[in-house]
């Protein structure tokens, strides 16, 4: 009997491995050691947590620990910390409850995840500031509402996460600030995009300080304000959200080499130059398949994917785990925001693009049919070869017609291919032609001049 | 000065080639004979006309006649017939008003359409019995409403048109019923779509006859029932939509070839057989991208596209006018139904491949947020390359995701790239695997056993 197949981190990379190999080779045994009680639980569900629209925290879990272990006969051991790989002896050094026990694996999958970045702010020990990582900080901030009645919130960092808490907040009825460093929220969006969904903040009522850089958070002994370079902003709950950082340190203190991202590097089977060490999900790199070069995409398709890649590669059926797109979408009260590829010209001129682009504002649906909308839309080619590099979309609906950019970006289709696609047409759902088929009309337009 | 282009036709391919002809090169005369009065409307709007959501018929016409002639500076002539064409004079015979005149071309295009199928049946020119095919006909069934006050409706045929029309008509408060030959509605959009669409129409009191022919109609002076085998069934108002016949006479008298579908054959810059004559939209035929051989699918998009296409060819900039993959969506009230590419088996095995196909139903949104609705997605490839073929989608949400299918056909993706395409998610949109990548997942494992 081989050694059992070994994961480190029970979240989305880590548990689509285990029931995906569990499912192909039902024989093996496959162990996942998780330091906390949760596992499989939707990140991206926890402002819908906050705002109220979820009931209960549980309700985010899609698999439970007795699922997994009793119907997919995953030895599934929460609380237990994997403090060292030893990939010479094919080990790993496991600690719970104050005991320590060597695990021998055939294959290693690394599934650390992520973590929120915390800056060096003065104060981020104070009662009522928060990251929103984790189930138990969504659970920690349910409990301080409860408890402490804020009326006042600042959300540091204006990417998607706070973009998605500013409204979840306002909803619940904060009075609610977002501090951004850069002149723009969303920046992977581009900028048209996070202008129309700035406005939109504002018009709801979120205050915007772009531009601004926090020193850090005061009060007694919860959180009374946010300081700021010679000013002070009352606010009496605080959640950062200024990105996430891989947690590479398990990998990198066994040897186990890092991309150029910081992320751990892998090919495309998710292997490690570790041998049968794999990794996937957050921790990880994967290939961005406009720029052919490693990215660090932290989203949970990806995870979920190369996860499940890793367990059909690790029972015999050696499976790639997919490019990223860096495809995201984001919902900012009435808006949806959704971004795919290239779409910064500095990231575009760095792998080796000229970067052509246009926006364009066109309607979902035809003039006539009533609840047309407008869907602003940014797209990015490069000049000499004509591909399509990324694209960005912003309106009160349709925003999920990024993935026609999104599937084009993984074929190479050029801004004419993309042009001359046949999408689907009827009044009730889009103009003859889609808002999508427009921007490449005028981009090609440009491209010829 | 070189004599000037001259379209046959004003509707979508005819008006796209005109404006586009004349921004491209303003110095060239753009003639258009239209033989009625009506250009460049939406037909596919006229449905929605009926029903009462559009309210007035103009409101349809994307660009008017008066448009067309001041703004654009096209010598648009309604009321003008174009009688023959002869392609070795480089001319057209025009008539109207009794009058016959030659009328000199460098470059013609034909864009003669298509018209409603009539079947031989008793009593078609009954009072009450319609076709739905021009805004004439749009005006004459609110007439024929608004004077005689049907109360029962008959809609033979039942395609898109026809399950667009039972959804208006309910809404007006007709008691409806369809008569399709077929065992189902729907054919293209292939059985499992159709199950749910006419499940639904049930739902909604449509009353669905299938695998019914219709003999003819029956009435004194105005249609009151609808014969069929050994039976009548009443009905003061009858929509006969069986689906329409190419425009192609015209060009057969001139000696310009027709395709394998009775369409007008033409190759990928729209040309005919006969120099410098071009065809375009619901009177000729486009490639289909998945087969690459000639289809006739006369649908707005691919007219609209092909016109303009031949519009920059005449103009000094040879382009393609893109092939289709025969993406179509329809709206059968509270569901949206949509198709691309080969579904149907016969047509696949014809066509030369080996169909495998999977029908699945998958939220369109996680389980934890509201507003979730099924998707239902039939997917279809050929077993030996893996390429995806085509696919049909159903729900009260999210049927425009069939243009990811349609994008993965143009580029020619198999069931593992399209598996692998990086979709947007998050939870107000989507859930992590989207109903599209749920759809190629369980093909792929088809495929591997």
């Amino acid at each position: 009997m081989n050694d059992p197949f070994v994961i480190v981190g029970g979240d989305a990379a880590g548990m689509s491995a285990a029931s995906k190999a569990k499912r192909e080779e039902p024989d093996r045994d496959v162990i996942v050691f998780e330091l906390g009680e949760w596992v499989s639980y939707a990140a991206c569900g926890m402002p819908y947590y906050v705002k109220g629209t979820v009931d209960d925290l549980e309700d985010l879990v899609a698999v439970t620990p007795e699922e997994f272990r009793e119907e997919r006969d995953v030895d599934l051991r929460t609380g237990h910390e994997v403090v060292a790989i030893d990939p010479e002896e094919r080990t790993v050094t496991v600690e719970t409850d104050g005991e320590r026990f060597e695990q021998p694996y055939e294959d290693l999958l690394i599934g650390t995840g992520a973590r929120a970045v915390e800056p060096p702010f003065d104060g981020f020990d104070l009662e009522g500031v928060f990251t929103l990582r984790s189930m138990d900080e969504a659970d920690a901030i349910e409990d301080f509402v409860a408890d402490r009645e804020p009326t006042t919130a600042a959300i540091v960092g204006g990417g998607y996460v706070g973009v998605e808490m500013a409204e979840a907040l306002t909803e619940r009825g904060f009075e609610v600030s977002i501090f951004e460093m850069l002149p723009q929220t969303l920046q992977p969006f581009g900028e048209e995009t996070a202008r129309v969904v700035e406005d939109h903040l504002r018009d709801r009522g979120v205050e915007l300080h772009l531009e601004t850089a926090v020193q850090g958070f005061a009060g007694d002994d919860r959180v009374e304000e946010v300081e700021l370079e010679g000013e002070t902003v009352p606010a009496d709950l605080v959640v950062v959200g200024v990105g996430v950082a891989p947690n590479v340190e398990l990998a990198e203190e066994a040897g186990i080499e890092l991309g150029p991202t910081g992320a751990i590097a892998t090919d495309e089977y998710g292997r490690t130059n570790a041998e049968d060490v794999y990794a996937a999900g957050d921790c990880a790199e994967a290939t961005n398949v406009v720029t052919g070069e490693p990215d660090h995409v932290p989203l949970a398709l990806t995870a979920n994917r190369a996860g499940r890649a890793i367990g059909s590669t690790v029972a015999g059926d050696p499976t790639p785990t997919g490019g990223t797109a860096g495809t995201a979408i984001v919902k900012a009260f009435e808006l949806g925001a959704a971004r795919t590829g290239v779409i910064d010209s500095e990231q575009a001129l760095e792998a080796g693009f000229d970067p052509v682009s246009v926006t364009i504002e066109a309607p979902t649906r035809p003039h006539y049919y009533p609840g047309a909308t407008d869907l602003t839309v940014t797209l990015v080619a490069d000049r000499e070869s004509e591909r399509v590099l990324g694209a960005s979309v912003v309106g009160r609906k349709g925003a999920k017609r990024i993935d026609t950019v999104a599937t084009a970006l993984h074929a190479g289709l050029t801004v004419s291919e993309l042009q001359n696609l046949d999408l689907a047409y009827a009044p009730p759902f889009s103009p003859v032609w889609d808002p999508i088929l427009t921007a490449a009309k005028v981009l090609a337009g440009k491209l010829e001049d």
